[in-house]
């Protein structure tokens, strides 16, 4: 029996193999072909992309009547039910925000540095697609067209492989996909999927180095973690964020509730929120019941050390209103809640705040809120995280906040991409170097 | 037995990843400490450490002794053996090198970008030190000391494993670069080593993760392709150079026999050199003979197609030389020579010199030599190499000739760096986003 079963599961592992190999070599074709498309003809493929979207939104409704049938029927959660599911809404803003990529600027071209050698050798970097991007991701279709949409407006072509509770609907978009880009007379292989392969063929993507020139995993943090480890192709990677929030004690304690508030509270399950909140001592009597008032009025819990639990037990603080308070614990300062749930700690100075964000941080955004210069410059010296916020949210680390453009996720890897990342991040540059015959002496 | 020597080993490995785990954990302390050093302070710290080297240069050469005798007693070639002997002059040439870098400018605090958004957030993108970068090499003790003053140049702390033959002198060189350090206060853990963990300590530095924020190999393509697919920590690839050199019918003939013969014959043995020459059919009868003379005069043994052999058979192509040529075989299309060897073909148009390069490069350097426009442009927009010469020799893709000053080496992979790589690569960046109480509505 087991020696059945393992020649069978290598069987499939081989079958999937293939299926990949030809997959990215036909995406690869596709690519080359495609690769010297002008903005005019990109843009153009993606409003064609936006329409079969809505044209066959019928179709596509139909697959995902059945993959949400068989998704109940294997009890999924209704939240992820909701997830997976497409109506005539979410198709129309799908198409929609393949209309916005294609307004935006196209990275391909543009010539990153360069200059005249002494000897008279001109040489530019310019950027180019990376080539064939591969995608792992979950059980949400509207990825499987973002990630369609960002590949061909970066010129490359896109491997995808989808959450398996999705597979009908996906089959259903890509097919609507591949059947624009043929009506237009471009090559169908840009956007291909090796989904029929199902879990070996996520494994074969994770192998396929020199194939697949960058896997881009989206989703949860397992799915993240396992293609980070197990993959030998190039990975971006998205992080997950535990961003802090240190109140110094030449902070504005006004506008410092105010931050709070809104990096906590404005948004939850982002990985720009807050999760731990650091409170020098010397303000910290002042500081916290006015912070602590203000979460509690959102509804959110502190998880609280000794010292700042000292001070909120006093009947004073939350006056009115309901009190969500229990005693942090070591795993407290590690934790991304993703919930209304906030770590609190009084810290001694600037430096055991220093301290502290270094060592639980997961390197994604802090936030020093002071008026001290010297404070703030000492901050963000002693960071090593994607972004630092002064007097500001963490909420900012957006990529539309900070004006790229549609985001592809937030890195916290330091290779290539770190903090939010753009279309720009599915390029590299090649340099071209224009001579007269020259030689080396 | 088994069990014993299994035992033993795992035993081993344990030791060296506690040994690594510790290292690393001292280098980012040290370079937590030195992340805020001013260009002043890594300037004058690296001349510090040429000093030393020059002033330890008898213990050094002491050390080095031994380790010429035991690599001798061990059967090394000489060849081998030279590149791992230290004298006075080579100690000199590599204290120059480090006063070299400290002569460069410092990435480190380089606004990349920014920008005021339409809310007053003022954000920019700074270059920041990448953490702990790891070096796995061979046994070249100049490396040691390269890779020491590249990482404290950029604000690195740096931990190294070299060559085991090297051992006794990578000892010798670090002692005295700490010394170096520690003398002017600074935190000896910026330059460690896992030299003493063997092997394992290698193993152990690619198992390294979250200690480790970039593992840079450098040496022979072996090393290079085990630390790629072994590596959990990402890798800054420097890959081997397959590089082709195609002669068009619009070529100036005579410039471009001269390009040929200095990119195979300037320097042989570096990946910038050409490996292949690929001829249009149309001006192979009038360009082969010359361009084989001139590369018969300096040695070259051409392995060549069919069609190439019937022109360069002729008695008068070569006249008065020794005729070095034989039958090319499918694997010389995809052979490195790194040495006075060419593979040369005829093809019949740009779209077959296209294809065959696309085939077999391995992504370093093609150089287009014509005058018609539309050729060259149609080259430049086919290839996906890190550099494309137009009508300039292969040998030009370099840190130095491309105006970048010291070179880590030429990347051919896409993410992060591509070809000739500076101290810029061994960065990253943060953005800092200032405020004034800005929230996110």
């Amino acid at each position: 029996m087991m020696t059945t079963r393992s020649a069978r599961s290598s069987t499939i592992a081989a079958h999937a193999e293939v299926l990949v190999r030809e997959t990215a070599l036909a995406a690869r074709a596709a690519q080359c072909e495609f690769a010297g498309a002008t903005r005019a003809v990109k843009d153009a493929a993606l409003l064609a992309m936006a329409s079969a979207l809505r044209a066959r939104s019928g179709s596509i409704r139909g697959a995902n009547e059945e993959d949400l049938a068989a998704a109940r029927e294997a009890g999924m959660k209704e939240g992820l039910v909701d997830r997976l599911a497409l109506d005539e809404a979410r198709i129309e803003r799908i198409a929609a925000s393949v209309e916005e990529i294609a307004a935006l600027p196209d990275p391909v071209g543009q010539v990153v540095d360069g200059s005249t050698m002494p000897n008279g050798l001109r040489a530019r970097r310019l950027r180019v697609p990376m080539g064939v991007v591969g995608m792992i991701y979950e059980a949400r279709p509207n990825v499987t067209v973002d990630a369609a949409a960002l590949a061909v407006k970066s010129g490359n072509a896109v491997v995808l492989r989808g959450g398996s509770a999705a597979g009908r609907s996906n089959a259903a978009i890509v097919a609507a996909l591949r059947a624009s880009l043929a009506d237009r007379g471009l090559p169908a292989d840009l956007v291909t999927t090796v989904d029929p392969a199902g879990r070996e063929g996520a494994q074969a993507l994770m192998r396929a180095r020199g194939l697949i020139d960058v896997l881009v995993p989206r989703g949860g943090a397992g799915l993240i973690r396992a293609v980070v480890e197990n993959s030998s192709v190039p990975v971006i990677e998205t992080g997950s964020g535990n961003c802090h929030v240190y109140v110094d004690a030449s902070a504005d304690l006004a506008a410092a509730v105010g931050i709070v508030v809104n990096a906590k509270t404005q948004r939850v399950g982002v990985c720009n929120a807050a999760e731990t909140l650091l409170v020098h001592q010397d303000v910290a009597q002042e500081y916290l019941p006015a912070a602590a008032r203000a979460l509690w009025e959102r509804g959110t819990t502190l998880h609280a050390d000794e010292a700042s639990r000292a001070i909120l037990a006093d009947p004073a603080a939350g006056e009115g209103v309901e009190r969500y308070l229990v005693a942090a614990v070591e795993e407290d300062w590690g934790t991304e809640y993703g919930s209304l749930d906030l770590a609190v700690r009084v810290v001694d100075d600037l430096a055991a705040a220093i301290s502290h964000i270094r060592r639980y941080t997961t390197g994604h955004t802090e936030a020093v809120l002071a008026q001290d210069v010297a404070v703030i410059n000492r901050f963000i010296a002693g960071m090593d995280s994607a972004a630092i916020m002064v007097n500001a949210s963490t909420r900012f680390t957006d990529g539309g906040q900070l004006g790229l453009g549609a985001e592809l996720g937030i890195s916290t890897q330091k290779l290539h991409a770190r903090g939010p990342m753009g279309l720009v991040e599915l390029t590299t540059t090649t340099w071209v170097v224009e001579g007269d015959g020259h030689v080396r002496p």
